[in-house]
């Protein structure tokens, strides 16, 4: 298969998927996107026991999250369930054989909530995480707060997405983004040898195993009532000023200036 | 208080609110909601056990629901939670004493879902009740439905959303939508015999009591992930052909053409 | 065993035991309740498939509830978790086999509670039903709310409360109270013949069915936040004025003056 | 298409599956479940706005559930979520567009769970229905039981599994299995009237209607120790003795004769 | 505005509330949460983009819980949710703006529950972390002990509660309490640094953020009956003899001699 | 009590129980669970304070897990709530009083959610901690993986789980397996240290913290069909060829080959 965006390899019962596309820093466009989930539906039916998901060439950027050019300008919900960013995760979240992510370079906005979706993250030391919705005034998911409330301190989740700066990877270990943090000549042979540890072990066990854990990971129930409520909160701030500013702002490449809390 | 839409008395410790606005058929628009948001305050100060809220002349309609000019005409959600329907009918379920339905005419759309907000409901064999988003391609929302869902079987709950016809006096009487069924000149007397039984009994009691039934119809908990599927579905419909078609026949007086579901 | 306010026999699989104190109306006086949890626990080690729970003879009134000389004067929760009346209802809940309520006069109270705390109820027309804690001026548990909320709609079990008027028992039957009405001469007989149809039916299957429909009518969940909200309502009304003159008036056998709500 | 065990047709946006494997009593065998799936996935890509469920020949029997000759003997779980019975019941819930069940005979065991599965029930006085596990010594799975309570009292979805007793048409519908109930002759029209008016009403808000009114009714949420608890008891009774029992005597055509519970 | 027991100020967006009422070492006194909710209410209608909230002067103790001369001495329940801190707390956690906590001594009983409805929290290696209820005999709340299983193991949870004992600063930042830790002179730039990032953000994405991780994290559902049962426990040790006992040797200034638990 | 598996002690107020059947590696087998119930249940009825659990030598292996032996072959859920091992994890989370785990040496398989069900955990450098589930193809239960995500970042979870390699000690307490981690000298004074302090803190009030932490960290509710999947996937591991060949593998002392995922 020829792909443009990203590449793709298997071997020994592990499969790999390498963004492929820096001249984008690996953004989540919707083209890369669609590359992504025909890999995953090829490996879906290979004997694949783990699935590694990386940069091709280690850069500085990792993923840069959406393609912003692909937010909608205003007024319309900018994270809907069926957003491409968001299937994509689902698809990750969904994939039958554990999915190991190997990070070199900084991560940012939405990609951040990708690295939450795979199962076992790999770090080296200029791997860094933001999430950057608030410089943006976009209003995100409940669902995606809830990936990073799984793996963090409640006081920790709040401080990145209230300043949406990014973490460096020794704090990232120490709060529950890495898995392991190693030097950068290491990382590839450790995530390697974690990917064969995983691909000897019993697969019907751990795609159980993986099943369960995303099951109980996301069972932080809301009565209706109240979600409605948060999405008329999240409405308000897409159909308002913040977000307009910031869209625009960013495509100006200036600081955008913000106007008064609704 | 003059107030235009409705008429408001108070006796007895009992409150009435009574619509008095048939030129638009009693239809819940913005300014007789906020006649009905300054009553209920009025009424929230004083020493008041039970409150009737009714029509002051028996007409063919009861309540119209929404007044449709009121509603976006696409690609907006149409009732996100700060829609005013929505917020009277929060009032209404917060209104510290209990609140008893009077009907005696034709209840459409929200106007149903106002009758499943207050406490108890009591009509007259001229009282019907139907639920019209079907007709209007409009996605309702999931706690609407919740109402309907905490007094009847799953089935008739389906039938009323999916067929959108009027359920007429005698069947909304056995399915759970009306309390008590008296002819037309017993109705009254009957509904504010009741009131008076309730303002005999301990108010303190009887306000926590509204309190807890309350809460308890309102747990039927989802996760978020499962929420804003269900969101992005309603998303789809509001932005879609339905709905448009829908708002616009109902307008130009003629019947919808519906296209295919997506 | 000699009991004294009890009478218990068993035959054909089939235990039954009788209310026999009727100087207090059949008060769940805690004396009553000891004998009772002495023949569930008798019970429990015999080969039973079914448990009639009636009253020896029929009389007007066929259990009236918390004997009112046993709730604290006031200051007290007078309903936790470990008031006696709320145990007997956990144990008939959580005995083995199915019970079934015969019913042939008055339910007053925490006995109604007792009646949607068996599995299924039988009464003759002299059946009637009400929860009077309204009366009292006595804040009900949301436990209890939710046993009525699991068979009748929510708009009947506010008028139940709210009104702390008895219901009678074509209505009772309608609403979903009672699952069979028969005429006094022959409750007895059918009641005994749809317990000798469930004796004919595999108990282990039954058990676990009973052990499912419980814990799924348990479950509306709530917050502990929401929870501690409502509870802290509820001690208002136990601290408060009206539980008290409830009480009072109660015993001095006059009508209650109640003021104003919070 | 040519079916063997049902017959299909579309006419006017309306599809019907009609049973047509009286020799088995339209049992809801591998064979026949498998067709269904078939017709499902037609009906699915095509422009179909409501689906009539019904028996090609008006018969004693309309459907007589699970075909006891599939069920393993004992030592394993009958009702496995990937038992093709339940997986049926998954797809009528799941399909795009309502439902109807048109019932013009007597339904036994998973059928009437099928029932339950549809979104809404016409009935000739000929319907009947009955749950029968508890005659087979068969563990029910909760959220089959679920459904039930999702429509009737608990007390009487209690009464239908402990005696396994047929409910006959006019109780069906005065506890709300039955939408309506026409005499024989009338059924058909009424079924398809019904169906002509869903037909006229928005597909795609009627789907979106349909998916939130599924997740709300399936929302009862319990922990997992709680339904870890509830399988285990569960797993007694499929190892136990009354399930070996009740397989064997309904194949020997005898009444079983259970043991004592555990 | 003149305050007796705090300092307030505002700058650039960024508002300030100090502690200022150390001869009773700053506990939650009602005086003084009197003026904090007056604070918060004047803050909220200003374009406040973050609150911080530290002691005037670095004192040994930072803040040192209730006033236990505030808490009932026994027989009533010490912790409703109207009790003034725990209402303190729900003020802080639905303030529209982001709260950081500067934390530059030793904290004390439910002030370490105010740093957990803080939304971020900053200290030098002077601050310590003590929850004490189980010294004094005294039950907390289930939502109370939810805010610090937000942040931390389980583990580390129970240790905190069932030892009583302070956490350091160090301990503090590994487990999740603090975000940062510094020394003491570069505790204030850094605190307001971080207020400042805040500050440019988008008010109106950061509001919804802060609710939506509200509402997830409160997000620990249970049933009324088991909620009850967990009251009626609590119930039992403050009418008991441990938490009289704790209260007398606390203000007796002795080590508690509890006895038997129960 | 003269046990054989175990010895206990019990003094100032504190109980221990140490392991004692070393040549079997203090498995978890049968006969050591019973003297640990009988352990238990003594020490229920002393006042005790808090329980100290331990091997009663330092050895490698501080306990095996599951004895292998007794886990049925295969075709059979290998870990129904009724599995001992199982009902001993809900006594130590039930026991009244506060549970330390003190731990010298490997832990392994189901004796890691043993110290995950214990309250407090306390290790030397020895220390390790394997779940090992993934290596003999046995699919773990939803509550056991519910126990791990109460006290680590899910990545952290899903490594232990899908890799079954062991955590050594220091990162055991990075992550939050451990409370406290001590040079093996030391190990013990410390644990009684904290076991002194915890036994002179109110015991009513640890007891009612305890239950309420208990009820909290299990309340990660699912719904009964998504439960009922997740069961449907674990039997179609434990009925498949990855757990026979698992068994037999470590029965044979050799590597297990595992097939390829369903
Ligand atoms: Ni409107
Ligand atoms: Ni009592
Ligand atoms: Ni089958």
């Amino acid at each position: 298969m020829n792909y443009q965006y990203i590449k793709t390899e298997q071997a020994d019962l592990i499969a790999t998927i390498r963004f492929n596309h820096y001249s984008k820093r690996n953004a989540l466009s919707e083209c890369l996107i669609e590359e992504m989930h025909h890999a995953l539906e090829v490996f879906g039916k290979e004997d694949v026991r783990v699935l590694v998901l990386r940069s091709d060439q280690k850069n500085k950027v990792w993923s840069a999250g959406h393609d912003v050019m692909e937010l909608p300008r205003s007024e319309r919900d900018p994270l809907p369930a069926d957003d491409p960013v968001m299937v994509l995760l689902k698809s990750i979240r969904a994939f039958r054989a554990p999915v190991i992510a190997m990070v070199d370079g900084s991560v940012w906005g939405a990609s951040t909530d990708l690295i939450m979706s795979c199962d076992i993250a790999m770090g080296d030391h200029d791997s860094t995480f933001a999430i950057t919705p608030a410089k943006l005034g976009l209003p995100y998911t409940a669902s995606g707060i809830l990936h990073f409330m799984s793996r963090m301190p409640l006081n920790v989740v709040k401080e990145m997405f209230l300043t949406a700066d990014p973490i460096g990877a020794d704090r990232a270990l120490q709060i529950g983004i890495l898995n392991h943090l190693y030097v950068s000549g290491e990382l590839e042979a450790k995530t390697y040898q974690m990917a064969r540890t995983i691909a000897s072990r019993s697969p019907q066990a751990n795609s159980v195993l993986k099943a369960q854990a995303q099951m109980l990971s996301d069972a932080a129930v809301m009565n209706p009532a109240v979600f409605e409520h948060l999405q008329s909160l999240r409405k308000n701030v897409y159909m308002g000023s913040d977000y307009r500013e910031g869209i625009t702002a960013f495509l100006e490449r200036r600081d955008p200036v913000f106007g008064q809390a609704m």
